[in-house]
């Protein structure tokens, strides 16, 4: 019953009857409106494309970010609200040169993702750095260690999973769908570059151009494709 | 269903069942109010123009201040709730000022708007400079730094989007139709004078004066036009 | 509908849906209800007068406070809640002192009254100086400095403006029509202490004397008139 | 409506929709139940006057203390909850003897009603010395000092006016009548001794005795008259 | 009416529209239904005497402490909740022995009742000692200092009056008349225990036995008797 | 009337209209749920018995600890929330360490309860080691110090009282009733031992064995019974 | 009265009228939505065995980590929210590590268990480390010490047991029945792999693989089991 529901979500951090933390159900319903982004791994390396939503024609493509570097080995594409996100990227980054500053070595994937998500869930604490709701964002984010290529999808909740691909946002329902029935693990990063981009397609309802798409790669640096770089892979569709 | 949604944002920063911030979608609300403000990037720099309501014939035109210097080489024109918009400007102009004084350079306009947006993205966290609400303006921040003329768009919620030209406030519907139509990027600083100010005539339910608009550009020195400056466009028109 | 509203209002600083803040539309309520004050700016200097309300002939008419000195250059009249007003000239005053110590100079009537409402704004943000509610109080700053006189109008938002005359209170309405007849920028100081002693007159529900009214100048210096300056102005009405 | 009253006043310290305080204005209703007490100022000093009700003929009447001493040179008579008066007085105390200590003079009448207002003005503000909610008491302050006598009369709004004559609590209305009637600027000190003990016989609805009424004056230095003292203006009645 | 009450105490310590503070009320009623005590005030001391309730024969009376001492020369006798009055007169001892150790001299009754109630005032106030509520305790105080015997009188509001004879608890309104009648004062200190045993006995439903009340006196110095004393004393009845 | 009550609760601590404090009383509550313990005091020290409820037959019985111990002289059962009583159980053993760390003996069995008590009437108070609600626990404290065997009774109000028997939990009215009958001070260790556990015999619902009873006595050292001395024990019924 | 339920675990840690605190049992439920989780002790060591629910052939299986080593000599099974189970998990490692360091021996598994759960009891109490809500998760502690190998079961009301078999998450009702039946304590620890095994098969709805289970022991040293020991005790059901 609808208007049950509205006596918890009030206390932002509690449980619901059922056992349910409803913040952080609705905060995954913000992701739900939110720009498809797609991730594949592959074993030369991972490839993240996302849909740039372009609201008027006078609106600079590049400055709509969807994917960002986190470390020069990670970056991340992300759906929901980009405030937040960019929040968790300017952690993500500090911890980082943090790590690379006190130890001398890039931090891992795993160990950045999850300094992401102890964040992540520490919404409604009250400290300093977490905020009073949770983070209205999911990430994928891609990067490169010593264990070679790797690809991690986080949530609202603070939960992180390892894949192989990866869909989020408001298409990701048949994004994943079709991730599931083309990829493999034998893909070239090329070969991934182009399923990426053609799911993309399926989902958008606009004709795909480098101005409404970006893509990025880390194979093993992180590397932003430009504009040539993405109108060669619509080329390949 | 209007009384549902009440439920949810006394919660200050609380998601509601579908995903939404009321609170910030309540202070996009209140930008609606305001009087309506243009900017046009051109390659000779940027301009921006406002509507000033002076609501009585007692009042000094030149206190109703709409365009502000934020720094040397940024200005920004802002709609809503005027005592918001300070509290935003004054935070930039420290921000402005301790990054010249650490690093001999003046800071990139996108770093500037980057910090506003911080603190704009904070409200309802209880910690120092923030509010306890979202500010309730909208900002067009126009700027000069190595990468050449620049313009951002900045709303309540903390994000912020690049622009070619952008009308922000009550008159921004037809104001940004009108943009699209006679928009290009080859306009001279001149030409983008004259288009900010007729579009700026059709919105406004009075004559043009100098007294009931202020004009402004950036290129490459901020600059506010002095009356008989803006009497001069006005004879353009 | 009524009742709704009060569903946004005991969150104290938060928008309605329709981008209202309805504790500072309150506190603008409280002031409709208080006395009337008027301020007029002339070549010459700047006039304030105020309506007392003596409610009990027991009352010591000079106790009854409604023009104050913030510093030798400043003055200002208030309409609404005296006890808030009283905070409000206290940090005034603090704030014109230590700039006086630290600059040796006067500050100038634009930053003491910036001061007056960046206090004002910061309602319900729980930090020390702030108060949990808007100021209840509307201010006129007359004062004079390197820019010659000026007149300031503050209300509860912490918004401001600059005027050449204004009325404020219950009577404020007829008084800025009647201001608006009679002004004209080539006043003398004593033609503006008549236009603002008689149309204080006419939204007084009882005779004008000395003893309910009272005037002040900055000429360049701050004069409340003694009942005997204050007799003569009522004698030329 | 009283049910939509309540929807405020539990915001402790925010305005109603029409401007109102409800806080203060309950807090002044709290005076209404309480005892009635007379100040009086003629030019040899000033006279406070009190009812005490003796709940039980086995208190100490002199335990039941309705006037105090502030400092050599104030008195204050009250009415409403002693124990917030209590708190008030001992604030005042603290604020005259670190004024003498700091400047060797004593404390204007007018600057210790000044520090008492500032505190029951802080209420609901969460700071150390201030209350959760409004101080529920008024009191009638009369002192001397280098302008000569003089009488102030707060109320829990935290504002103050001086007067030459007052009442408070439950007998007020028709003690000021008479006070009114009776008072003139003139008048010796024991015809003031001899109207406020009249006035306070009429609002009282027993016997006067030196043990349910109290006298005080500041001529110029405070003194608690003593039974028989109390007794022989009993007789000039 | 009594929901609309509720819509007030909840605030903990805010004044309802008739001004009255209702959790200062509701703990009144706490100690209505709290056993009866009684103290007598004589030139030779004070009697203070209680009535224990003992529900289990298992119960050690002696552990049942409803008289405690807070220094050599005061005592208190306590009606409503023991845990609150425990906090209250540990408090008190702090304050007693600090008085001693800083000015080498015992601290007067009134000033100890001072101290008491201070704490009192201040529940809800969020600082460190206070209570999130009212004390649900009263207290009968009694001692001897430079002024000779006395007894002080506490209600939860943090009021205190100074009394020569007065009875606490559910039996009080009965006790008090009694006392009234019986009370002069000339009482030896024996008639004062005989007086107060024996009102006991008729608001106890139970016979008296030194298992079920405790009689103390200070005399000047402060003494619980011993049951062969409290026996003694049962036998003169 | 139930619905009326939900109103008070909800304030953690605050009084109700009738003067009780509800979240006390239904932590009682979360008592009369709990398994049953009993305690005696005999001259040659006292014996705790405890019923452990082993849900499972997977269950490690000696983990369903409810009987502890705090100090070599002074051990406790329990009944209630099991963590909340290890929270108060670790307190308890830190007061006593360091009483003997700083005094060189050992901490009195009444002031290890006081100390206790003392934590659990703070609750709702905010401070570091206090809880947000009342300690849901009743415990026997059994002790031995210079004033020989004393046995303690504490509830979630903070009250504590000194008993010869007593018994808590689910069936402690039962159990009450037995102990009265069967009590008298001249009990020998062994015969308190009988009486306890042929008392919790009546009051659980299966066969008494070393696996669901606890014993333990102090006497004067506290020492918990071994599977075996309980056989024993069982074996003498 | 499901209604009435709603309006007391808003308070997040306070107790219902029953003595219940509803946030607990509404973690509990969010447990018996997760995955199953079982553990058994043996006289060799101890096994522990988990569901891992694979949403998605994309997803890596190894980074669904329901089993986590806490120690060299301790790991965990978890059941509910992973996120809230790490936070426990890594407050442990700490712990754990600052034990070896201060004292140069590994921690008990007894107190590594107690500590996890003081972490969990203080849910609500606003101090740095806790949450503002009960951790959502149920673990499975498996170690060895010095007094041989230990399994924990923990509960979000920080509530600890010792067991010699136990099944926590959705299908822990039939498969504690199943443990019951077949556990003894003299099982190796090659057949209680079996039983695990096997007794996760009934209540899993798919067929079991390495990929969709976990199988670790503590023999004395933590080991999680590689895809072919996994597949090794499949082939032997």
């Amino acid at each position: 019953m609808f208007l049950t529901r509205t006596e918890y979500d009030r206390g932002v951090n509690t449980f619901s009857p059922e056992g349910r933390l409803f913040q952080v159900e609705y905060a995954i319903e913000a992701i739900k409106l939110g720009s498809t982004a797609i991730g594949l791994k592959t074993k030369e390396g991972v490839v993240l494309a996302v849909e740039k939503r372009i609201t008027s024609p006078l609106l600079e493509p590049s400055s709509v970010e969807k994917i960002m570097e986190i470390d020069e080995h990670i970056g991340c594409a992300m759906s929901g609200l980009i405030a937040d996100a960019r929040t968790l990227v300017e952690h993500a980054r500090v911890e980082t040169q943090n790590h690379r500053f006190s130890y001398g070595e890039p931090m891992t994937v795993e160990s950045t993702t999850q300094a992401l998500c102890d964040l992540a869930l520490r919404f409604g604490e009250g400290d300093e750095e977490s905020m009073s709701r949770p983070f209205g964002v999911s990430l994928l984010i891609a990067g490169h260690d010593e264990n070679g290529p790797s690809l991690y999808y986080t949530d609202p909740s603070g939960t992180f999973w390892q894949c192989n691909a990866k869909a989020i946002g408001s298409g990701s329902e048949g994004a994943d769908s079709s991730l599931q029935e083309q990829y493999n693990k034998d893909l070239t990063l090329a070969e991934a570059e182009t399923i990426a981009l053609s799911i993309l397609k399926q989902v958008m309802e606009e004709k795909v151009t480098p101005n409404n798409v970006d893509i990025a790669k880390v194979a093993p640096i992180y590397h932003l494709y430009t504009p040539s770089e993405v109108e060669a892979v619509i080329a390949r569709l």
